[in-house]
């Protein structure tokens, strides 16, 4: 198996990071490392990466470098707190980026330049291999939801709809949303994945699709236009999405749409779930409302890559009229009373302040 | 102004017919004539033209056709018959395209060939300028939607949202949806129009959009995920949409994701109206559920048409692994619970029997 086949990050012998370029799936798998500062911002701005999880492992591989980095300059201090800076602002949704950054930051107590480099490289791998375990407990709790469809459904594979990638290649390993889909599919319970295409980066059509194509887990994308008729004709049995970042009442910013898919659920009664890491949780906003959403480039809703047949590589065409503008924000909240549960590492729980904070008593 | 300009379909002194290939909008203007049953059969089944009202006004001209032919044919009446039934089934979900059939067939009452040509010819002309006269007296009812908004918010555009194409060219001239767009603009409201890009064939983004900036109308193209969040941010004044088949309930046939974007309309008290030509009108349907919905190929949902700067062509490039399926409904109903009211030719009316009734009463 390929490294990439097993984790979406992974380290090399002479401490430089490696990841696939996501941006080229899956069309191409195109492989690059990651050896600096300034390329772990890019990977992180420019999406070579995403994922909330996967952002939070790179950028704490980041913090590594900055300290690497910091030996030759003349204000060392200074240096690393401007690259904390620089990178922190790589994005702006995901809560785990300046989650990981901090977590280095208070980990980075030593004086000795050596020993400082050790804990700031094994802090950046205990968040990557801490990812692996969250994800892996995520997929049991979320396991049990779809065992609990199967025994009521048992003459046919379970419907389940994710919007975006919560997949394995936003997070180390396994993936939020999905791994409870991987896990049922390795215990031998039929399923069946709706894949919203998710535009405008389509990053279902894109990733999900290939991730579990790459497993033989069947699956089928549609727009994202339409899982709201997939429900009212009771073909979902069950949603499960990702998050960038959930208030501690429950709020949750994830990819745009998903607040639609929410609302058709909700009126379907499809239940409708959260995949959330702990470390997506932002326990210093209460409100969605007040979780900072970001506005990407309108060049990705005015343009789309695919593969080229004729020329065999990916290519950008234009969809709109030259002189028409577009818009294009990266995320909505779906407000926690359209959600039925959220599946955290630690279990499921109802989608507000007790329920989270029942799992979380130590926050 | 060219004959595209001004009508989406219109005659030639040969008694032929010509419309814009929409295929290639906005990127190409083809414009193509249409001289006999099958290529109106193409031109409807493979969307070279779409929209109900446009496909119904074509279908017309398909019955004078049918009739030319059965001249030359050795049962006249079977082939009339046989290419009735052959165009009716182009497409599934467009009640019109029924409707300017049975038209022409309870017109045909003549023995006489020549006068039974000049009756289809006729009809089918009546049926382009219907259309025409309609789709301007929905636009007057619906524009005082917009001059009561416009009355409110005099500090800043009206701002609509709208899915897919019921604009000028889904129809012969005005458009439904997009009727009291054009008429606000004339009267010089300032109006700002959202236009969703309705993948998988991208009728927004490539021809409402296209339609808005030649007239000069400011819009803004959004992926199809962006609506739900814009409306949470009330950004939203309004929604317009059109439909291809409305039940006498008021159950609304409409382009896939519709749905989604009146569940949205509705959690956000934002008015959601359905602009309905009484030709969309199915007297015979009371539930959604029971309105057939078309399955279009999955290479719409798997590829996509662009515009490739690099050959100056338009070129189709796949957007999924090469061993995903995709699924492709073409339409979803909005039950009559989430439309605020439905705009007519006769004016606005609530979404249900009684309001539908007391508009149209001989029915």
């Amino acid at each position: 198996m390929e490294n990439y086949q097993n984790r979406s990050i992974w380290t090399t012998a002479q401490r430089t990071v490696e990841v696939v370029d996501q941006r080229y799936l899956p069309h191409q798998i195109v492989i690059v490392a990651l050896t600096n500062t300034e390329e772990i911002y890019r990977a992180i701005r420019e999406m070579w990466i995403r994922g909330a999880p996967l952002i939070g492992a790179t950028a704490g591989f980041g913090y590594y470098f900055a300290v690497l980095e910091a030996q030759n300059q003349p204000d060392p201090e200074a240096y690393i707190k401007e690259r904390y800076n620089y990178l922190n602002a790589a994005r702006p949704t995901a809560v785990n980026l300046a989650w990981a950054l901090e977590r280095q930051q208070m980990a980075d107590q030593e004086k000795d330049w050596e020993r400082r480099l050790e804990t700031a490289w094994q802090t950046a791998l205990d968040i990557v291999e801490e990812d692996v375990a969250i994800c892996h407990s995520m997929g049991r709790h979320g396991l049990e939801l779809i065992e609990a469809l199967a025994a009521r459904h048992t003459d046919r594979p379970i419907q389940i709809l994710t919007h975006c990638n919560a997949g394995r290649m936003a997070t180390v390993a396994w993936g939020t949303a999905t791994a409870p889909i991987y896990l049922a599919h390795e215990a031998r319970i039929p399923v069946h994945v709706w894949v919203d295409e998710t535009r405008p980066r389509n990053q279902g059509a894109r990733i999900t699709a290939w991730e579990l194509g790459e497993r033989g887990i069947p699956h089928t994308v549609i727009t994202d236009n339409t899982g709201g008729l997939l429900m009212q004709e009771g073909k979902v049995d069950m949603c499960i999405v990702g998050t960038d970042r959930t208030t501690y009442k429950g709020d949750v910013a994830n990819k745009i749409g998903t607040y639609l898919k929410a609302l058709a659920a909700y009126h379907n009664d499809v239940p409708f779930y959260v995949a959330l890491p702990s470390t997506s949780l932002d326990w210093t906003i209460a409100e969605g409302k007040d979780i900072p959403i970001e506005t990407r480039s309108e060049r990705e809703v005015t343009h789309i890559w695919g593969w080229d047949s004729d020329t065999q590589s990916v290519k950008e065409v234009r969809l709109t009229p030259a002189n028409s503008p577009g818009l294009n924000y990266g995320f909505d909240i779906t407000p926690a009373k359209f959600i039925t549960a959220l599946i955290t590492e630690r279990g499921v729980c109802e989608a507000n302040e007790a329920g989270i904070r029942a799992l979380f008593p130590e926050k």
